[in-house]
C-alpha cells in the first residue's frame, strides 16, 4: 500500500540522479516532489532537448548531459533509459558513483538489466532493479505526470545477495510514489511481462502495419472508420520505437514462447471461423469478459465505457 | 456533416420502430428525442428485461415483445440486433410492414444483412442497410447514450434500385443523430470494416484467452500487471459474444483475408525477433505512430494520453 506519510519514505535519500529525463524519470521527479521529497534532485539525459524541457519545467535541482557527474554523491541512482542503452550507462556511471550507493531502473526487461548492470557496475554499487507497470503512449518529459504510479504496480527483482537494507530504500521510494510494491525472480518477471506488456506491444504494432499495408483499403478509410476497434490498438503502437525494439531484442525468449501460443490460438479461431463453428466461438467470446471485469476489480482500468474516452458521455466533449 | 436543424432531419418520420434495444438502439431512441424527433418511437425486443429497462428509462412511446406489432404503420423500421437474427426479423416483420416503409439497420457486415432482408422483406419495402461505426463494450438499453454517435461515421449501404428518396430519409436521420455518412458498396463495407473492426476484436479475444490459458503465469498476475498494455485489449474482449459470434459466421471470408494477411507479417516480425533485427524492428515501429495521429488529427480518437483515462491526469481520480 502507498506510504501514507509522504516524505518519510524518501527519508535515507538526499541526492537521487535520475539518469534519462523521458515520460518515466519525469513522473519520477514530479513524483518526488509531489510526495514531499526535499533532497537534490539531479537530472541527467543525452538529448539536449529534453534536459531544456526539464529545466523549463523546474523538474530538478541540476541538469547536464554527463551521466558520471550527475550520480556523484548520489545515494540512489535511477536508470530511465532503454533496456539497450544500459550497458552504457552503467560504464559511465562505474567511475563516479558513490560507495554503496543504490542503483535502480525502470527498464521493462529485468534478466538483462541485471546481467548489465552487475556485469559493469563496481561490487559496492548495491543493484536493485525495478519495473513500474505504467506508462503512456507518450515520450518525453512534458509527457510525465506526478501521479502516473499511483495505485499501479512496481515490480522489484533483486538478485540474491543485494543487503535487505537497499531493497527496502527501493521498495518504499516507489510506495512514496504512490505505487504497490512486488518482488519477483528476474526470469519470471520477463514471461509475466511477455504476455501482460510485451506481446500486446507486439499484437497492436503489427495490425497497424497490416492496416497500412492493405492495397485495397486507403489508409484514409482506416482512420475514417477507427472508431469500430482499430484506434484502440493505435495508441500502444505508438509507443516509443527504441524502447520497444530493446524490450524484444533483450527479452526474445519469453516474447517468442507467448507468442507462438497466441499464433496456435489464432490459428484455432481461424479454423472455427472457416469451418463456421459458432459455439466454439461463442465459447471463447464468453469467456474473455471475466478478465476485463477482473480487472476493474482490482482497480488497474476505468469501469467507464471505452475507458472514458471524453465523447462517451451525455455531456458531448467531443468536439 | 450534422445537420444543424435537428428535428427538420427527421420530418418525413412520424413513427419509428426500433428492433432491439440493445446499446445501439436504445442510443438512438435517446438520440432522437435529444434532437427534436416528435413523432412516435415504437420500441420492440424479445427479452422482457430489456423492455422493462428501456420503459423505466422513458425511451419510446410504445414497448413490446412483437417485431410484428411495433413496426405497423412505422414509416421507418431500424433493426438493431445481431446479424444472424436478421432473417428471423424479416420474416416476423414482413406481414405487417407498411407499403413502402424504410427498413435499415446497424449490423457490422452488410452484405449477409442485405441478401436476408431483400430475400424476407417484401418488395414494396425500400431497404437501406446501415451501419454507425460507434459503440462501447457495454451491452444494453442502460449502456446507450444520445450522442454516441456524435462525430462518427455510419456506412449506408444502399442497393441498386431503391430510390434516391429513401437514402436521403436515412442519411438526413443519420445526420440528426449526429453522425457523418458515407455510401459505400456493400463488399467494399464488409472488407474495411474487417480490417478496422473485425480483425481487431478477434485479435483483442484471442490475447486474452492466450493470457488466461497460460498456465505458468496465474490470472491475478495478468489481472495485476494488465496496465503494461494488456489492459487495453480486453475492453473489445469484453464486446457481446453474440454479435460478435455472427459477425465472423457472417463477414468470413473478408476476416480470413485480412487474418491471413496479419499473421504473415506477425510470422515476418517473430523472424525479425528471433534472429535479432533490430533495425527492421524499429522502422516497422516508426512508421505505426503516423497512423495514431491521422486518426486524432480526424477526430476520431481523443489525443489525450492513455484515452484520458481518469488516472491519467494530475488530478488523482483514480482512487
Amino acid at each position: 500500500m502507498p506510504d501514507p506519510s509522504g516524505a518519510a519514505a524518501f527519508a535515507p535519500l538526499t541526492r537521487i540522479a535520475i539518469v534519462g529525463i523521458g515520460l518515466i524519470g519525469s513522473s519520477i521527479a514530479q513524483g518526488l516532489r509531489a510526495n514531499g521529497f526535499a533532497g537534490h534532485i539531479a537530472i541527467c539525459d543525452r538529448e539536449g532537448r529534453a534536459l531544456e524541457t526539464a529545466q523549463a519545467m523546474s523538474l530538478g535541482d541540476s541538469y547536464g548531459s554527463s551521466a558520471a557527474k550527475a550520480v556523484a554523491g548520489a545515494d540512489m541512482v535511477v536508470l530511465c533509459i532503454p533496456v539497450g542503452a544500459m550497458v552504457a550507462a552503467a560504464r559511465a556511471i562505474a567511475p563516479t558513483l558513490k560507495e554503496g550507493a543504490i542503483v535502480t531502473d525502470t527498464g521493462s526487461v529485468k534478466a538483462s538489466v541485471l546481467e548489465s548492470l552487475t556485469t559493469h557496475l563496481p561490487p559496492h554499487a548495491r543493484i536493485v532493479p525495478g519495473h513500474p507497470i505504467a506508462g503512456s503512449e507518450r515520450s518525453g518529459p512534458d509527457a510525465g505526470w506526478a501521479t502516473l504510479f499511483q495505485n499501479r504496480w512496481t515490480v522489484l527483482t533483486p538478485p540474491e545477495g543485494v543487503d535487505d537494507e537497499a531493497i527496502d530504500i527501493v521498495q518504499r521510494f516507489w510506495e512514496g510514489l504512490g505505487a504497490n510494491v512486488e518482488l519477483m525472480d528476474v526470469k519470471r518477471h520477463d514471461l509475466v511481462l511477455a504476455i501482460t506488456s510485451h506481446l500486446p506491444h507486439l499484437i497492436a504494432y503489427n495490425i497497424v502495419r497490416t492496416a497500412a499495408d492493405m492495397e485495397e483499403v486507403t489508409e484514409a478509410e482506416v482512420i475514417k472508420f477507427s472508431a469500430g476497434g482499430f484506434r484502440d490498438f493505435t495508441r500502444i503502437a505508438a509507443s516509443d520505437p527504441t524502447m520497444w525494439r530493446d524490450v524484444f531484442l533483450t527479452n526474445r525468449d519469453a516474447v517468442l514462447e507467448t507468442l507462438g501460443r497466441f499464433s496456435e490460438d489464432l490459428a484455432m479461431l481461424q479454423r472455427n471461423i472457416r469451418w463456421r463453428e459458432g459455439e466454439e466461438l461463442f465459447d471463447i467470446f464468453e469467456r474473455t469478459r471475466a478478465i476485463r471485469m477482473g480487472i476493474i476489480d482490482a482497480g488497474q482500468d476505468t469501469a467507464a465505457p471505452n475507458f472514458g474516452r471524453p465523447e462517451s458521455t451525455d455531456e458531448d466533449k467531443s468536439a
